[in-house]
């Protein structure tokens, strides 16, 4: 039988709020079993480049990823956020290691091609960017993995790359060696009937009940390309797709975490 | 028979010398056996600083880490610095895996005690710092450690410590487990006999040999607390230790580099 390996996303909204952050820690530390942990940006890069007078370059609302842009990133996604959550784990007894995806070539992304836009360095995942070996052998050696969203190319080029694909191609890729669980953690308590009732979050949504509750309008705008992504995932080998709140993280053995995707 | 262990230690000029870096990652690349590799900062950080307008504190001469600066040295060397460096290596082959002292526990350090001066968040290496269960996991496996100069206190604390003491720590606790070997890269070939011909380099030094050098005079000045580090090292069970030019690596494996220091 495969061991269960948690694979947890938290977004800029947590690294963002410290007393929230507190809390997501000390839940993540206590949760027992493998994991991974992988984090997005949060605003400090964006502060960091006002402060440094780098203006943010932006095309059709989409940020674009240039040299200055990617020397920013690099330094506070796999510099501060990422050594200073692995040092309040440490400080949790939870045996973490900051990692890019260039660590250890754990994940070799490419250079999105230019097309009707060019985003600059920003990383693709593809089907055999996860190196499994170097993942599952920091895993089984007890250690937990804490991913910023900085990938490479494999000829010396670090790429900015989105953390939500990362976390997936994590999940998918790690689904040959373990049962693997992945965990997005996002700003509402999961997927909610009612979007203005936070106690509405649905316990659970098999693919097959996704088509329906699209077309009667219970899942809609943000949340179709979010679920979508989720069911690939689960039609890719991840044994499940958790969606809820950072700060409901205890919940997640019993089950009782958000909303949960199954296939 | 302890396997050998190169720890090798490059100072902040390779860093800053985008060429001479070219050519010292080809050459520490290239070096079989098992390898640390330690670096120290280089002028990015101070270019950092000033450019969000942070003043360098200075006290008798010797730099003050306070909150600000922690910020940036953790962006530079953990983030910046260290993640292209392993993004280089791994263009050339070489397994890198850009660690700092959080990551794993791997080099737990203490807040240097507030004395005649505070010297803020530096992190002063004690007999027991060294993780080396942590370390021999990723040496054994394949992985080349990439040390940033930060390490952490072990309750959620980064701390900005010496890359010279870093490098000497870490060979001083592996000497258990392997055949361990220094080397510190440094602007000079060597130990010069004569300090205006770079090609007078001492091929060897005993350390029976250290005061009589000293009394000549032939050793003076900044060269005498290195070497008596040195071979301090070297009193505590690691097997050599090497000084010389980053751009000399290629002759580690022939003992034609640089100055070899030895019990």
């Amino acid at each position: 039988m495969r061991e269960k390996l948690w694979i947890i996303k938290i977004g800029g909204n947590v690294i963002d709020d410290s007393e929230g952050l507190t809390r997501f820690l000390e839940r993540f530390g206590s949760l027992r079993g493998y994991k991974i942990l992988v984090h997005g940006g949060g605003k400090i890069a964006t502060r960091m480049a006002a402060d440094l007078g780098i203006e943010a370059k932006m095309v059709d609302g989409r940020r674009i990823t240039d040299e200055a842009m990617l020397r920013i990133v690099t330094m506070v996604y796999a510099g501060l956020t990422n050594k200073q959550l692995v040092a309040d784990l440490q400080a949790r007894g939870c045996n973490a290691v900051g990692l890019s995806g260039a660590d250890g070539n754990s994940i070799r992304a490419i250079k999105r091609p230019v097309g009707a836009v060019d985003y600059g360095f920003v990383g693709d995942i593809l089907p055999d960017s996860v190196d499994t070996d170097t993942i599952a052998t920091f895993v089984n050696a007890g250690f937990v993995p804490v991913f910023s969203a900085i990938t490479h190319d494999g000829h010396g080029q670090l790429l900015n790359t989105n953390a939500d694909t990362i976390a997936s191609a994590l999940a998918i890729a790690l689904s040959d060696r373990y049962a693997t669980s992945l965990v997005y953690c996002f700003e509402k308590r999961g997927v909610l009937r009612d979007i203005n009732d936070e106690n509405s979050a649905i316990p659970e949504i098999r693919a097959g009940e996704f088509e329906q509750l699209k077309t009667s309008g219970v899942i809609a705008d943000g949340m179709v390309p979010k679920l979508h992504n989720a069911f690939e995932a689960i039609g890719k080998g991840v044994s499940e797709v958790c969606i809820g709140h950072a700060d409901d993280l205890h919940l997640l053995r019993e089950q009782h975490f958000g909303t949960r995707l199954v296939r």
